[in-house]
Order: C-alpha cells, then sequence, then structure tokens
C-alpha cells in the first residue's frame, strides 16, 4: 500500500507517519491488513533528519501537476492534514480559500486519476459550528461556521462526500476538536494557546493565555487524534455510507482546570508563568467554537476521547520525555 | 440603484428584470426604496428582442475580467441565479464545479471591487438535501446533498454566508423549490419534468413523466419564485443576522394529482398527452430530494407559497396566456 499523508512534514502529518511504520499495515478495500511499502510526507517543510522510511516530497498543494506527480497512480490511502490554520485563513481570506479548498481540490483531482479510488482520511474541526448553537451539539447539528477557516472546511467535507459519491474517492471527514499539547512552537491558529498554557511553561517559558479562567474548550490530545486518523482509516466503507463526515469524541475542558492541574502535576513555578491576557480577537473567534458534544455514531463507530485534562498533561509528558522538576 | 443579474437571459431571470423594471425601486441600506437606474442581465444567451431598458451582457462567470467589467464598482444589487442544472452537473463532474463554484467565487471576487458592498442574493435548491431525510424538513435540517449540484449549492451558501460575515457582501441564499411551470423548452435539470408534464399538453405536444404517479415534489410557481427573490432583498440585512440561508416555502403535489388536476382544468386530450415512463436515472435524483417541510422561519420572514395544484396551473395559464382548447 502507498500511503500519501499531505502534511506530513507537520506535527501530527509527522506522528502519523511514525505511527504507520509502527503499524506496518493498513485495511485494503477488501478488509484485509496489506502492507504498508510506501509513505510519501507531502508539505511546505519538514522535520530535521526525517526518518529515512519517508519519502519527503516538498510541494505546494495548489501546484497540479506536482500533486499529481506524487500520489502517481498507484496511492492507495490519502491522509490529508494540510491547511492554513484558523487565524491565518482569518487574517488572509483569498490564502485561506486557495490553499484549504482549491488544494483540497487539486489533491482530489489527483485522487481521480488513481488505478482504484483511494481512501481519503480528511481533517476537518470543530471549527465549521458557530452561530446560535444548542448547549449540547450532536450528530445533527448543521455547521454555521463564524470564521472563513470553519466555512473552508465545510466546504471541503461537502467536497469529499461528493467524490465519494462519485466512487472518485472512498472519503471520511473527521471533525477534529482542539489538539491539546501540541509539542513545538505556538502557530497563528486562534486555539494555538490551549496547547501553549502547557508546553511553554513545562519548559520553563512565560506563556500568555488570552482567554479568560472561565472560558471551555472541546479538547483532544494528539494520541488521540492519530488512533482517530488511523480507526477511520481502517472503518470498512459500509460503516460510513451516505454520512462521510463525523464529530470526533472530546471532552469539555475548563482553562482555569487546566492551569489548575498543571500546578498540581508541575507545581507553582511552572503553573506561574502562566500569563492571563484576554486578547478580543482571539477570544471572540474561541467562544465562537462549540464546547460540549454528544458523539453518539462516532462512540458507536469505535472513536474514543481522552479522559480528562490530567490524562492529556500527562500524555504529553510521557510522549515528549518532558523533565519534571517540581 | 445599480442592478446585475447573472443569469439573466434565462426564463426567471429575465422574469425577474421585468419586474423589477415594474418596481422601479429596490431598499437602499438604510431601509429607503431608491430608483433602480440600471439593470445588467448576465448570461451566455438571451431570449429575442430584450426589453431596451436592460442591459445585456454576454459572457462566462468563469471570465474574472469579463465578471468584473459587467459589475464596475457602482453596483448596488446582485441576483446570482446563474448555474449548470443539476442534471448536467451530474453528467459533467468538472463543468457543475467550474460554473457553479467557480464561477460563484469570480462573481463573489468583483463584488468585493464594489464601492459599497453590494447586496447579494443566491438561488440555492432543496438539492441540497438527500440521504438519511426526516419526513418533514425544518430550518435544523442539516443538508446532504445526493448529486454534484446539491453539493456545489451548499458549498457556495457557505460562501455567501462567509462573504457577508466579511463584509465583502450583504448575502441572502434561497433554497428553491422545484419550479413549476417554467415555459419554454425542456431542459437538462432531473426535476424538468415537473413543467413539461404541464406545459407540453397545454401546447398540444406530447410529455414523458419519467417518475410514477405516486411520486412528490415539493413545489413553488414562478410567481412566487420572484416575490421571493425580491423579498429576499428587500428584507434589512438585521432579518437575517448570522443566518444567511432559508428554505422557501412551497408545497407538496404528488405527481398523480398534477396529471388530475391538468385533466380537470384543460380536458382529457390534453392530460392524455402524458406518458408515464419511468426513468430510473431521474427517478433515483427526484426520490433523493426532500418533499415536504416546515417552513417556519421563511413564514415569519414573511415568505408565501402557492396555494395548490390547481392555483399553479392557473397561474401558469395566465402568465403565458395559454388558451384553452376544452
Amino acid at each position: 500500500m502507498k500511503v500519501v499523508i499531505t502534511g506530513g512534514g507537520g506535527f501530527i502529518g509527522y506522528r502519523l507517519a511514525q505511527a504507520l511504520l509502527k503499524k506496518g499495515t493498513l485495511s485494503d478495500p477488501q478488509g484485509q491488513q496489506a502492507p504498508i511499502t510506501q509513505i510519501v510526507l507531502f508539505d511546505m517543510a519538514f522535520p530535521e533528519n526525517v526518518d529515512a522510511r519517508l519519502k519527503a516530497v516538498k510541494g505546494d498543494l495548489n501546484d497540479q501537476a506536482c500533486v499529481e506527480a506524487t500520489l502517481g497512480s498507484d496511492t492507495d490511502a490519502v491522509f490529508h492534514l494540510a491547511s492554513v490554520v484558523s487565524g491565518g485563513a482569518e487574517a488572509d481570506f483569498d490564502l485561506g480559500y486557495k490553499v484549504n479548498l482549491d488544494g483540497t481540490r487539486a489533491l482530489l483531482n489527483a485522487c481521480r486519476k488513481q488505478a482504484r479510488p483511494p481512501r481519503f482520511v480528511f481533517t476537518s474541526s470543530i471549527a465549521v459550528f458557530g452561530g446560535e448553537l444548542p448547549e449540547t451539539l450532536d450528530d445533527g447539528t448543521t455547521p454555521n461556521p463564524q470564521g472563513s477557516y470553519g466555512a473552508q472546511k465545510v466546504m471541503c467535507e461537502y467536497l469529499v462526500t461528493d467524490c465519494s459519491r462519485k466512487g472518485y474517492i472512498d472519503g471520511r471527514s473527521l471533525r477534529l476538536p482542539t489538539i491539546s499539547v501540541r509539542p513545538g512552537k505556538p502557530n497563528l491558529a486562534a486555539s494555538s494557546f490551549a496547547s501553549g498554557i502547557i508546553r511553554e511553561p513545562l519548559a520553563g517559558l512565560p506563556a500568555i493565555c488570552p482567554v479568560s479562567r472561565d472560558a471551555m474548550i472541546w479538547l483532544l490530545s494528539p494520541r488521540k487524534i492519530i488512533e482517530s486518523l488511523i480507526h477511520a482509516y481502517e472503518l470498512p466503507s459500509s460503516a460510513w455510507g451516505l454520512r462521510r463526515v463525523i464529530n470526533l469524541p472530546g471532552f469539555t475542558a475548563v482553562v482555569g482546570d487546566m492551569i489548575d492541574t498543571l500546578r498540581r502535576i508541575a507545581g507553582d513555578t511552572v503553573a506561574d508563568l502562566i500569563e492571563l491576557k484576554p486578547d478580543p480577537r482571539i477570544e471572540a473567534l474561541v467562544l465562537s467554537w462549540p464546547v460540549r458534544f454528544r458523539t453518539d455514531r462516532a462512540n458507536a463507530m469505535g472513536f474514543a476521547a481522552d479522559q480528562n485534562v490530567e490524562s492529556i498533561i500527562r500524555s504529553y509528558i510521557d510522549d515528549e520525555k518532558i523533565p519534571l522538576k517540581a
């Protein structure tokens, strides 16, 4: 099986590739586990010292020829993770549509040239929801994004579903909760703080929390995201049927609880590195996102969330081998 | 006020232009009726003898320069009706996305260059709905199109909403029921028969009904469509708020009742011109469309439907001055 991961140089994409190397196989259309023969990372930039078993292709999703050359005609599996993040898409309307919508179209066009319709996992986002929201969202809640990023994601969901219906791909779209804790550096995502307020203090660095303590976010750890991406891929086409989009399970974290839990785990010196400094632009976006879901369908399909804030922080400390000074 | 109507050479677009000529004014952003100074029809083809008070611009929505030249920088009102119809978009995937999605983007890009954000009425369709449908749809039903046309329409709804949120336009998307009775010739729309089985027999021509007598369709007359387009425009921005899309009222017509009502109005000789000849491809698409709605929000906003099949047939006979032989 040949696997292509867009955004494969990014944190989730690269970690997914590592998980696939470890797993070694993926389900074929008949439901049999088949050996993974090649994993291609497609991205604009990569970590240093990419694992030699991975093929890194530097390219632009909007370069149709490059995307087509990367997929060739023998790609069985596509994980489409690349995108301009929420803050970036909001700041630059044209860039957001160019990469997040047109880039996805270029990729889907390349998928149509495969010998067999590839299985296609697309990372959407809970940023598709907004506006007048019910207290608890469920599988029937209609997307109503209040940011261009969410608009682009929901448009791509429909495109992935339409291409699946046409038989061009076997698509599955996952609406990801906010991911925490991401290693690395802050990015332009309005949700960047949800990792930063844990990651930076644990590294002895100050962190700014741009939302108030009582703000809530719907969270999932990188570990569970990777498990979900692979699980979404492994499920047979019949499990998805006519509904190719799913809200992933997560849990409702209160920002103040995240800070307090960090304090309990890592001590005052660490937690005191967090400075509360609300930023109206970020707070407005974050408050427009949903914080509570009933994910009945995803649960029934076997997707699972982290247990609580503590398990999220501890899985980060564990995965990233963070030394605790406290 | 300068008004641009895409698809202005088509039946609904041209009739809308005539209605606007008669009305003479449209609401400005302050809610005052302002005189219409120019109506531009943008389309690939036009009726013969276009009214001299209308400016016909022959052009392609995908030609960004042409679209921009047509709008100039002084367009106040855009009615965006142009599209590849459902059957055409299903038969040619690439053409459907090119015209229905990319064409809309080109038009919205041109809107962003206006001196003031234009008010923008977009004709979406109940073809956005499909799949596992509730018996009665309502304002909370999530689109799940089972055709590329519906997918393109729902994607454009999100685009129109996002551009409205950004302040580029003041957008309003209307999900049109199936229109009956359209004058003129059959087209590639899978719903074409819903007009054809009335129009052709009244003209003394045979008509094929590609669905069975018990098939149902959610209908609205051209008269009510035109009224709805203008009403959607006239409503203040505040009436739409964060929800820029609406299901228009209509009524549930049973195909057998349409045939029987035609027989009652126009006689056996006319009704006997209808041949029932189910076409699986068309029937599959039509059966995937919804037939019953609760349109509470639209009703509250002042939109209205026809009363019944008889009023639809009689308004066609009246509007088109059809001689009844019976």
